[in-house]
């Protein structure tokens, strides 16, 4: 049985990258094993320049739904996606790694990702991780 | 083997949820447990208030896209994904829960909830009924 | 152990298209066999009237993000989605179908359809296919 989770994180909307970061603390509580590969939107959403930036909500939040996402943030009752993932890398097995397609498209280097990514992979590296677990494409 | 599909449902348009009320349908048809776990966009979707009403879709749908899908739903050629995914409950074994952060988020309390939705979750405990089978972010 | 990566592919975004297309080529390449089946706004852009022509970007990309693709694709740094898929079906044990309901909510037959689709099926027939395998939402 293998219990590693892998995702694709591609979309870099704070509600998605929310949902990523409460996904993967969850399954770093569990113990298991987490292997992310960050693509275009979540990869420039993790770059020193993006950092602490919003990034924006799903065309369906509307209104409403962004003023609930920043009133739960000001309230305490919400920590950061960033804050999440962060949490999680240091409580669990929790490993972050950038497409490096995607650092050519967007003319990233190394240098210029948050250090919570700790490294650049391509596609193949990717899947040999994932192994028999689990991918969730977010 | 594990035949359980658990689908993370973070979407709130209408199209991704037709897409994802008829892939729940599909597996619950086979006989294969589905679990549910609604959050955020999709969460609001199956409250009361929102229930019956369109919540949009992607916005590469344009507006050709939109007119295909009220043309089929007003022709009778495609069920509403509410009443996909009801049938689907009652055909097979199929679960449908709210995410507790995105219930603390929305403000909402289980009474908002659409009869469907059976209970109010973690992440955790999602986890752990998706066992070694497939997860499937929507 | 089932090496299959199911993919169900239902957004039609240039970004969006262009990660799966990666993805599909990623595994085609370690020899895994890939099962594509194509919802809605992809389905669409795999019609001969869409193939080749821009589909948009989603919406976190923003002008930067736009450009960058752009100036990429422009630069030979970048194969189209669409070629990429292409040379993936030749490499590999590469499938795509077309998904019979969205199919009949676009009005689509198949000869509407890129030659890359090598025909029409249900969800049944897909998760069938799928096995145990790992199934992913794009």
């Amino acid at each position: 049985m293998d219990e590693t989770i892998s995702v694709v994180l591609f979309s870099g909307t704070d509600d998605k990258l929310q949902s990523a970061a409460v996904l993967v603390a969850g399954a770093a509580a569990l113990g298991k094993p987490v292997r992310i590969l960050l693509q275009y939107w979540a990869l420039r959403a993790f770059t020193n320049e993006r950092m602490g930036k919003s990034n924006g909500y799903c065309p369906e939040a509307g209104d409403s739904g962004r003023a609930a996402f920043e009133a739960a943030a000001a309230g305490a009752g919400l920590a950061s996606w960033a804050d999440t993932m962060r949490a999680a890398k240091e409580l669990g097995d929790v490993d972050i790694a950038a497409c490096s397609q995607s650092m050519d498209v967007l003319k990233l280097v190394p240098a210029d990702l948050d250090p919570m990514v700790g490294g650049v992979q391509g596609v193949a590296a990717f899947y040999l991780n994932a192994g028999e677990g689990q991918i969730v494409f977010i």
